[in-house]
């Protein structure tokens, strides 16, 4: 814990009260790569809620006291992504883990003593006040409440969107989910919005199937427990496969697993998981002609400004449910055990309350 | 030339008349692997138009007289594949090379002296008269010219049917085609038919580009002309990628390249030629998770009996042209012209008018 200087925002910069913040892994693996890169010390966090407190010159969209989520990628409304209908891909302001700076002028607006201390994707969340490009903020609903929706602005957007926006699952379809983190069971939650009849779970961790449960996900399968290829036992259980699935691991075994276990026909598969630089993905061209499609999600293909705040209002409707995935609570004093719960692999996200 | 006794149609077959065929290389490839099969000696034929001549029990969605066009695969109306509506892969009536007698009571209904002629592809129009299974005839519109349409029953369609309904793309955008074949000239077809803005070419053979301006294409690209890979010479031509892109080489670099031509955040990858038994599609996942799509056609996602009627009429309200299409012309007394102008790659398709 240090007390640092938050200088006021510039030209297209938001400064914001962070009121709620919440661990995820890319946190934690940037973390432990301290070593690695010279944008170093940095304020890490990046799934947070707040409030404004001041806006930079050019600001029209938002004011002090609006309601706002911080999001690690942000939307110009101007480039050929965001311009397009398809895509959240946006040219300008798409995550860059290696940036430290603002786009302004290239320098941080944290500061210890005079010395920079560099931001982390544009949001560095794990501060009672942050500056932000306007781009990478969502205004939301002012009668939300910041202690749930505070975990929209990563991990579970990205699992709900990979299954809402990208795979859409019809009504009564069969959805396989490989990886139950908290990234695949927010993909589960949205197969359970999308009124999917049977939900399939694939872990080769046996104690994440517990938890699971109460998202209902209605079998499971560890591929530990089988001596064929898991895409041969999905297969078996529905008839020639499932109609989608979505791949939560990062794991390339599993993405290929989960490509190839999608009914021909029709089946589509959605890779989420973020792979090592040197994986392959590898599979016989005919499983692609029998009329599979494969496709990849970022952050659900959600554009942050445009569609979180109607996520939020699913919230809102009891259509999402988003309680179930704060497991853990701790006061910001106490942000070190957030730590050790996701190094422990316990539970699925952990709320930081600020200020205390 | 051999005279042949066509049995009368069994319960759910037709007994058609065929006027027109024309030669595709699928009859070619099975023509020369003559040896390695036991389904020999066979009828050979599958894109064709004709009249219907008689109908077995049970038949009731055709009579005499009606125009039709036969199709290597069926539609029975009834199966999983049939009731979806993504899917063209009927299980009962998918296209078996390996069979050679009909359905209904595995055998033949061609002979000389009593000895079977074996069925191709359950078509076999290569024959003044043919029988084939109710599911795998299309009744179209009689005024449509049975000389035109008859190229429908196989390449063009799956062409065609692979830009209009699985890449489709929107007007305006780029697509690439891989192969400038009979097929990948319809994909362009396709392509120019939706409003694309730029179409451009892609084949290693530059006899190709020649024919291939009278369909629109736009652009020419022979990757032996590049010391790059063709996908990025693709990429730096459109500013990052094309808007899709189809393949239709059956080589597996083509696959490969044809999928990583397109642009990210939206491009969209379709593949059509049919790969070696043992090719492998290889590519790094993050190619995926920029939100690129990849799908596979079988005879471009049409519906043989629902779908064709509508492609006709695009025929014949001139939104799709044939004419060019049909480069030679032979009497079915000439048909071996028509195996050498293929062998020679010469042109895209050879009409052969039957009875004379
Ligand atoms: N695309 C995006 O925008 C985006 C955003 C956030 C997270 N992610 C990625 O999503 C993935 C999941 O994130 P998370 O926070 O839920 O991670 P997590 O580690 O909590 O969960 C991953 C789960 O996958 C399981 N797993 C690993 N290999 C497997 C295999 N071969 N078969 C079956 N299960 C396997 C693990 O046991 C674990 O339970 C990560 O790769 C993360 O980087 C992507
Ligand atoms: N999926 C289906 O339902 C279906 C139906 C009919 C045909 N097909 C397949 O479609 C493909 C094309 O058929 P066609 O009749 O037009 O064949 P074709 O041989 O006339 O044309 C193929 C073209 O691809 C070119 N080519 C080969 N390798 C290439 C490479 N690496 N890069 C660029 N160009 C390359 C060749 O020079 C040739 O001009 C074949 O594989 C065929 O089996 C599929
Ligand atoms: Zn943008
Ligand atoms: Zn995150
Ligand atoms: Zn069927
Ligand atoms: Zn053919």
């Amino acid at each position: 814990m240090e007390e640092v200087e938050v200088a006021p925002p510039q030209a297209m910069e938001v400064r914001i009260k962070i009121l709620f913040t919440s661990l995820c892994h890319t946190d934690v693996y940037f973390w432990e790569a301290k070593g690695q890169t010279p944008v170093f010390p940095r304020i890490f966090g990046h799934e947070a809620s707040g409030i404004v407190e001041s806006v930079g010159e050019g600001v029209t969209e938002l004011q002090p006291g609006d309601h706002v989520l911080p999001v690690f990628t942000g939307e110009c409304k101007e480039c050929p992504h965001c311009k397009s209908e398809e895509s959240n891909m946006c040219d300008l302001l798409r995550i860059n883990t290696d940036r430290g700076v603002m786009l302004n002028d290239n320098k941080s607006r944290f500061s210890i003593n005079g010395k920079p201390i560099y931001h982390f994707v544009g949001t560095s969340t794990f501060s009672e006040y942050t500056v932000v490009h306007v781009g990478c903020v969502a205004k939301i609903n002012p009668a939300a409440p910041l202690d749930k929706v505070c975990v929209l602005s990563c991990g579970i957007s990205t699992g709900l969107g990979a299954t809402l926006n990208v795979a859409k699952p019809k009504k009564g379809q069969s959805v396989a989910i490989f990886g139950l983190g908290a990234v695949g069971l927010a993909a589960a939650e949205g197969a359970r919005m999308s009124g999917a009849s049977r939900i399939i779970g694939v872990d080769l961790n046996p104690n994440r199937f517990d938890e699971a449960k109460k998202f209902g996900v209605t079998e499971f399968v560890n591929p530990k427990d089988h001596s064929k290829p898991v895409q041969e036992v999905i297969a078996e259980m529905t008839n020639g496969g499932v109609d989608r699935s979505v791949e939560c691991t990062g794991n390339i075994n599993a993405m290929i697993s989960a490509f190839e276990c999608v009914h021909d026909g029709w089946g589509v598969a959605v890779l989420v998981g973020v792979p090592n630089k040197d994986d392959a993905f590898k599979t016989h061209p005919m499983n692609l002609l029998n009329e599979r499609t494969l496709k990849g999600t970022f952050f659900g293909n959600f554009k942050p400004r445009t569609d979180l705040p109607s996520v939020v209002e699913k919230y809102m409707n009891k259509e999402l449910e988003l309680e179930k995935f704060i497991t853990h609570e701790v006061p910001f004093s106490e942000i070190n055990k957030a730590f050790d719960y996701m190094l422990q692999g316990a539970g699925l996200r952990c709320l930081i309350r600020m200020g205390e």
